[in-house]
């Protein structure tokens, strides 16, 4: 395996392997061997398997891979690691970038150039480009999973396919970016300013500085259309979104809201047609869910309204859906 | 295929089939023929398959299945049925029982040592002898589910199978009795009396007349027992489930855990030991779920607490639990 990205989600899946590498073992017949590294900085790479106790130790003290001795690569790129690295599958979690998906792209597309299985936590590729990406990875025989992408480590993605068969799904729709969430929570519960409560995100690691992503509801949309395109059978990407932000939601909104019952929260919604933006929903209905929990809820028929609830966001939890995907290619390989 | 009982729940499957045929036979090439239906009073057998439409129409117009001319044995009984006609499912739905749980416990045993795979929506065999049917089905090489006992159409047990691989499901609690949790609401929202709540239930057909098995929490613990021993491996049966009802709940308490930003709900919870019970808990977590809302909250490692909210019951949405189940039967044989 080659990762490709050893950021939070990276560093946290690595930390995984490792703790629950005998588990893996045991109930799935897996043992994931990590034979690169790549970071923005250069890569460590070993057919032998990376030392991943070492390269956690070196990424924290050092904040590069440069601690691996024989194995570091100084300015190797991803593409270079991807390209000359012999394995199986490549773990993509390089940071999200909207306007051309890049590195994370031509890291998708190469790796399955060559070959390889891709698991991706990067949802710029998906957003953009996500129905040729399907059709390169068909085109090559590999399997291209991407859970983490959505909802964290709540397998939404899974949880559609996998249980909801039988049923159609006929319309969705979610809090699917824990930042505004947390914001309008707050907003509500305490009456607080946005400015106030975003500094405070920001302070907490909720926020990121530049909090547009978030608040300006693009995150939001991206993970829509790449639910929407999985679960719905939809060729949507981003530009196909009609997105409206939380920037203009106002004490005032959220009050009268609260008045009439109800409570203002950022729903991504995939019906007619694709949207984001401020909705108010009755305080009963399970999509309202506070602080940074995600929800979506998925309109079935004649199941009913099926809502499913979890973290949104974090790294333990994101990297758990990346050991999920390979239990998932695993058993595709023992077919 | 058989279905014994042909209550609410074998009326909407039996719907379900005709509106829904083409589908099932385009998507999954499953063309589910009815073979036999057995109510209390006698049963329809016909090796060609019964008409559906004047099943529905005979048992809606005089309670039986007479109107079916020939095919109508008057008298015939479940274990008859299940005995003398050829199929290779047998659908059990008739009403939960729970101090011997028959006549179901007697139809599922018999079923599968006559090596028909069996689909159940009955809670009373599985609530007093899960382990021994789980253990029956195997050695008779048989498919044996019961999406349907659980969560109504919202697929609890099938989600926790398929979709959380990989991580460790440390314990369960759960919302899983409408009634109840009716009641609950309307005492929390509105300040009603547990009393006027509960008269006005019957009247809107969520209670039963006698609202024992659902107020005093031995539906929940049912549940709890099936979820349970599916998802956690344990081997309970409902008198290792320490219960209490609702029926103590006073507005006191209610409006004391409202001033505490809590609510107080019928839970039932797996941990150390299965408890049902109503507990307070803050409303701003997921499984503050309102009205008939069922909610069942797994706490994972390392993916966090997930939690999935559906509608709990209704003929409907457990007839599609039903269709889930025979897909799945289907695939088992197809491979």
């Amino acid at each position: 395996m080659l990762l490709v990205g050893f950021g939070v989600v990276g560093q946290s899946f690595a930390e995984l392997v490792v703790s629950e590498g005998a588990k893996l073992g045991r109930d799935f017949g897996l043992r994931p061997k990590i034979v690169g590294i790549v970071d923005s900085k250069g890569a460590a790479c070993s057919p032998d398997g990376i030392d991943i106790s070492k390269a956690l130790d070196s990424k924290m003290s050092s904040g590069s891979l440069e601690k691996l001795g024989a194995a570091y690569r100084p300015g190797m790129t991803g593409l270079d690691a991807i390209q000359e690295t012999d394995c199986e599958v490549v773990v993509e979690s390089t940071p999200t970038e909207l306007s051309k998906g890049e590195p994370g792209l031509s890291h998708v597309r190469t790796a399955m150039k060559e070959g390889r299985h891709v698991i991706c936590t990067n949802k710029g590729p998906l957003a953009l480009a996500m129905p040729a990406l399907m059709e390169l990875a068909h085109h090559n025989k590999v399997v291209f999973k991407f859970s983490g992408t959505v909802g964290g480590g709540t397998p939404v993605l899974d949880f559609a396919k996998k249980c909801l068969e039988g049923s159609d799904i006929r319309s969705l729709s979610g809090i699917l970016n824990g930042t505004s969430n947390y914001i309008l929570s707050k907003m509500a519960s305490e009456g607080s300013n946005m400015k106030v409560v975003l500094a405070e995100a920001q302070k907490l690691g909720y926020a990121e500085a530049d909090p547009t992503y978030d608040i300006g509801g693009f995150d939001t949309a991206c993970k829509l259309v790449i639910v929407s395109n999985y679960i719905l059978g939809t060729s949507l990407s981003l530009k196909d979104v009609q997105v409206k932000g939380i920037t203009e939601v106002s004490n005032e909104h959220v009050d009268k809201a609260k008045a009439k019952g109800n409570t203002v929260k950022l729903i991504g919604r995939m019906e007619k047609k694709a949207t984001v933006s401020p909705e108010e929903i009755p305080i009963t209905h399970p999509l309202n869910v506070s602080g940074t929990f995600n929800a979506i809820s998925f309109n079935t028929h004649p199941a009913g309204e099926i809502t499913l609830v979890g973290k949104g966001a974090g790294g333990k939890e994101t990297a758990s859906s990346v050991i999920r995907d390979l239990i998932e290619i695993r058993r595709t390989f023992a077919r």
